[in-house]
């Protein structure tokens, strides 16, 4: 195809859940709707990259004009339960599923040594901050089942130990090797309700 | 979640093959990489958008510096004989299977009550028009093999047949590399019928 195409076709096939095939279709159906589709894609692009950044104290997503994020700033939550998630997704999953009111905590990643994130690329220090500053009455890890889930989850838990912040894992209620991304919101609630001690 | 990245969600939701989830996991995977993902993204749009429109012959994807399209320019191909294809990706798709060295015809649609595509949405006068003008000797449909693309076939024919030009359809049958046991009975029955010589 010609070039300009191949370019968007691949830069759409960057993103997770878009094959060759589908980044093709998404190219074609971009291409062919410009003011309907491609337009408004570039705009949110452009608008999101200048607006959006990470709270500093959770690792969530907000905005340039808002630190901390509208979550952390909100005097209804919990202040003192901290939610251990991989990814700002995970957060936003959680919120839908209504089985949380405390804070977030976002580690941006697992430990994987296949994908080589290792301890050193986690928002580690910064929990054991939060979790060390004596305000934080429960930790709750809300990782993926996953190997990689299981290992960060070990890990955090022997990290912040020497806190002694209560530290518990979503209950079982979550299917076996799959990610938090992949639960139904009443599942999520389920597993919110049962957790237990790690 | 913040309104840029509900935004930006909302715009890829709108991309073939990405729902909601996907596209909020597309979201973040953006955001997480700006650099890498987002911006190669972006700049492939704004140069998609600025040089890619439809080549004036056949329909499918070119430059604006280049009319018609390096396929319909290629003095290489068969120019007696036209292929007709539903979108631009399938056009790609052909070139790829190397099954045909013919010059294309891509009607940007088929005919489909449910979607509201009828026939005047479709490059139906431009292929008329070239069926017509004396140099094409065979117009190959290589539409669907649903509902939708036999209807759009069989117009195609009724619309082609004063033309004198011999319409052919793509051959029905079992597709490569599958079993007996892994087709419907549609394809099986069309498979009887179309065998040929072994």
């Amino acid at each position: 195809m010609v070039t300009p195409i191949s370019q968007l076709i691949y830069a759409l096939a960057r993103l997770p859940g878009l094959g060759r095939r589908s980044a093709e279709r998404a190219a074609v159906a971009l291409l062919k709707n410009p003011a309907d589709i491609l337009d408004p894609l570039a705009d949110a692009l452009r608008e999101a990259r200048a607006t959006v950044c990470l709270c500093n104290l959770c690792g969530g997503f907000t905005l340039h004009t808002r630190q901390p994020c509208a979550l952390c700033a909100d005097p209804a939550r919990e202040s003192s339960v901290l939610c251990v998630v991989e990814d700002p997704s995970d957060q936003n999953l959680i919120e839908r599923s209504g089985g949380f009111r405390g804070l977030y905590h976002v580690l941006h990643g697992v430990i994987s040594p296949s994908r080589q994130t290792g301890v050193a690329e986690l928002r580690l220090a910064a929990l054991l901050e939060r979790a060390r500053n004596g305000s934080v009455s429960e930790i709750i890890l809300a990782l993926a089942t996953t190997l990689e889930g299981d290992a960060t989850a070990a890990y955090l838990c022997e990290a912040l130990a020497p806190t002694g912040v209560p530290v518990t894992r979503l209950a079982f209620g979550l299917p076996a090797d799959s990610g938090i991304g992949y639960s139904d919101p009443v599942t999520l609630k389920r597993a919110f309700t049962g957790r237990r001690p790690a």
